[in-house]
């Protein structure tokens, strides 16, 4: 199977380089009969797009979507959507000094390696620009979980060393950082603007709830909830790791403190992060995400290009110093895809 | 798609419940021509099975494995693999009084919120027994990533709040830690001892290095050998978190930092974790795995029943104290199984 | 993708080859709670058993079917059922002699050419045995169709050059051809008898329905209704086409011969077969498959050994005159995988 | 799974509505480094798009695609190609009449029971419009075997009950009806030219041959060669059935008539279209498809409405009177696409 393809039954297909025609998706298997607009798409991608802060790539593209399939009458017909994003300020002459040389950090290397080929303009399909696919994916199978009463939030929890000591989700979309507290947003912003003076960028920690999740869904035995959205997340490129409910530091936990006992009101904590054995346990989904540093930065690095040959490359471009804010739509979709997806899987299962 | 099956070309598809008939595999794609003998897959299963030392649960199985198709002439067809190991000492007694109660970080609660039926009896099909076919499965797959100079190696980092500070491979199969570090494994026995006798039970970590891969593998864009690795490793019962190469440390680094430099003789470092963009570096696999401690102990825990009433449990049986020694050869079966199918998949790509 | 899987939400993985240890099935995605016993599994079994008639193969085997998992108190739990048959009366000498030589009309040469090994003994995979693991499956999926008020029903409509006359159901199991035509079978015995003096053997056609089926089953565009169970028919052995409704003889008509006319109580032909534009029409779905002749004849013809040789070969051994009786429960269990799948991928449509 | 993808590991996905805002494909999993042109998907596109002659729709419609991403430098990368074609002449006004009544033959009935909702304009995804992606994707395909000495030809074999006589290459492409015999061609226009003054329509038979293939292709058990080339052939609109070389003829053959004898310069005859269990001989692949006459008469015919009322209908707007010569380049695309699979999972099985 090639590797463009995720989701089984609400299954998305993503296509398309950052400086080529286009990006976008195809996305088969919606329910028929939904009310879906463009504007609910455009929503979305507008959290992801570029240029919305000082530590975000300047690069200049309006991504506004068209629908060109799947939608009568302003429903969904239960055919194939395809939602597309034209590329209009591609500017792959910035790429013109490096195209021979791999930069680190970036997949450069190892796309030359499986393809013996590569689109070095900007990326090409290791571009975070593919995201927007998913972002428009995404907000089709948030449209749906919102009519099942479900809803995804993900938010930047630390980010340059810095870390959120509040959850209140309220503030995360008025600070750029879209940080869950406000007051380490300015922290985490004050910490970047001092590493981007010294050419270079931070990491970050983004968190993710699934609030209003039914019971029961997840397929044992390889399908488990947790095991397909840790594949939806280490999908996105910069995510290095992931971790449900108490995480790493269950490792350090005994049974007694880890598990958690029920009542007739529900759980009375959540180390499981809401998941059990695989399947959801209808408490909240809980898990967290390492994102590393951006690979792009304007300092000098040692590198290879495509002879072998030893060089030093300084990454110019367009790049954003810390890409927690604009990871944090792409994870509200994958997890929306998943969990749309389980939904179906669990009604075919009785069906 | 129900999720018993895993990997697209070198497929695997598991059955069996702890206490019902037999536990196995089928496995599906298996290169042909290949010398293969129930001895490559019994040494796996040894390394799995109950009762190799005091922490782990005295149940008695043999787990001798019959294949009973693929196999001609001492070689394989190409043909599916059918591995099975009859369950001998199952003894669903032990579980007559909680039959109708779901015990704390067990699947119980979830699978019957799932099907509106459970196999009660030891855990059922979330049994770790389960993982006996993945185990039959992943000998198969070591075998063939054998011939490929690619070995596969998974071992307990810490354990019980006990870290280990050396990485010795030679000791590993030396205690019943499984740890890298003979000295540290002495210690978190100790430490499990101590918990034992309070009833109660450990996590821990699991590190997992994948030598002498080629670079190149990996499926962009959802297929990321990491995120498949990712997919893999979640879907085994008690792991809550999975990182890569420096990992949620990551967060904390700038770019400068973990930015993998490279010279013509490979990359300075591996804080990738020997994946970039999704595809291996060809340089070393490394990840970890957060290991949460075993659910069952014999402490009073407050539960429901299928009712909905409140109740008491302990849960007593037979168990694991800390199930990182027998976790280790379930992660290098999974961590083979992906290996291999992304190898099949690289090759389609080019055949 | 390897091939011993079918099916997507019902999905059924068979193993096994003719004198290797078993046969069987395991089957993924079944309907929790649903009450299944051995018998339920049987029952089909024995109708596609050898040595029920005289020009059917005479090797003896029970075809005892054993359950070993997805099944507790009698009903099952929703996870994967494995059936087994274990082999009894493999006589892999009587292939002895022709081990080396390939066998004109079977896949000996066939999967020679693909995986360069092959288990020669009885067709090994490729021998009709395989489909045991196919009926067992078919029977749950009977199971469940027949909750959902949808039969399926397959009888021998030609063989020998020799056609029913009338279509009455009640005589298909009162004949030894499954004809649905008392007399006719009849004649069709006497055509087969004489054929077998002259050591040859003789095709037909075989005819399936299903009835009860709702409108709407099916997936465009790929997964039209009638491309999947045109898949699943062509995949039996012996079938070397498939037409739906007036099938080829539509090609003869005009547009105003063919269409199916509509009124307030429904369809008044049914040309279409039940299917237009890949989904059911809530009519009765009808298909016709060819057969070919039993490949294995007590005749000299001329073949080619391993080495490429030229050689003459006579099939002696345990064979079937007309493999069409043998063929009807087949193709009920291919078609009601089928089926059954796509019930429940219309529930995840709107799930 | 929804049904709009196709293929395993060189994986074709459709999208789009006849009056929507275009059609297309996704096609991921193509080979690298192959030189591709818009030039060679549209050679393919301008064969089967409308007006080409008296028989065939006059809707006027450039079908120019546009590939948006997958080319580098007039060479594949590997990652998932797009083509688009947007829809020009689209006039939806014409359907106004009957967007309530179901045409008999259409999947208008059947797609309202399945979807509850409808695009009624044209077709909608019904529309032989959607085979544009198909022929897109095909035309890659057909390069990529190209490349393996593979090519593939279908033609008219019969149209409106006149049959070929001789099997004339040359000919198929200087004919309107892509007829492999010029003389009846001729025939089959003047047939089709009297049916056309009767508001009627035609069926007919389409052939194809699939030369230079090598042995061992084809995924037993379910996923024969013949199983999927079946499915991808009745997943084309108007086609009813299939057959392998002597097809439904070999149902009046014996064993010793149609078993294909070997000798050391190949098979003596071809009985079996090329393959034989599920695996290509090497031998040339031959298949026939039966075609419906045309569903779309201006005629009156009966048929009831979305209420269910009683109604006739006289479908007009712009049709072909026999689609077997524009099925032909679809016929081509499909058989490409499961061929260039084939070899994939060929390479799969041994890499």
């Amino acid at each position: 199977m090639a590797g463009s393809s995720f989701g089984h039954l609400f299954r998305v297909t993503t296509f398309g380089e950052s400086h080529g025609g286009a990006v976008g998706a195809v996305v088969d298997g919606v329910t028929p009969q939904v009310p879906l607009s463009c504007e609910d798409i455009q929503t979305q991608l507008d959290r992801r797009k570029p240029g919305q802060g000082f530590m975000t790539t300047p690069r200049n593209e309006p991504d506004t979507v068209q629908i060109l399939s799947g939608i009568f009458d302003g429903r969904t017909t239960g055919t194939p959507l395809i939602m597309i994003l034209y590329n209009s300020d591609a500017d792959p002459s910035a790429y013109d000094d490096i195209k021979d040389m791999f930069r680190p950090g970036h997949a450069d290397y190892t796309y030359f390696q499986k393809y013996g080929i590569r689109d070095w303009r900007g990326s090409g399909r290791a571009s975070g620009r593919e995201t927007a696919g998913r972002v428009a994916a995404g907000a089709v199978a948030k449209k749906l979980l919102h009519q099942r009463g479900v809803s995804v939030l993900a938010y930047t929890l630390r980010a340059g060393g810095v870390a959120c000591e509040e959850f209140d989700p309220s503030q995360i979309e008025r600070n750029p950082m879209r940080a869950c507290d406000g007051k380490a947003a300015a922290r985490m912003m004050d910490r970047i603007a001092k590493v981007m003076e010294d050419n270079d960028s931070v990491g970050g920690v983004v968190e993710c709830r699934i609030s209003g999740i039914q019971a029961g869904l997840g397929e044992p035995v390889f399908d488990k909830l947790d095991a397909e959205l840790a594949h939806a997340m280490l999908s996105i490129g910069a995510v290095k790791g992931v971790e449900f409910g108490a995480g790493f530091s269950a490792a350090e936990m005994t049974g007694s403190e880890h598990n958690d006992e029920m009542t007739s009101d529900g759980f009375l904590t959540n180390n499981a992060g809401g998941i059990i054995g695989g399947i959801s346990t209808g408490n909240e989904i809980l898990f967290r995400l390492a994102v590393k540093p951006t690979s792009s930065i304007a300092r000098e690095q040692k590198t290879t290009d495509v002879s072998g040959a030893e060089r030093t490359i300084v990454t110019e471009g367009r790049h954003d110093a810390c890409i927690c804010p604009r990871i944090v739509p792409v994870v509200e979709a994958m997890a929306c895809i998943v969990a749309e997806d389980h939904y179906k899987r669990q009604a075919a299962l009785f069906g």
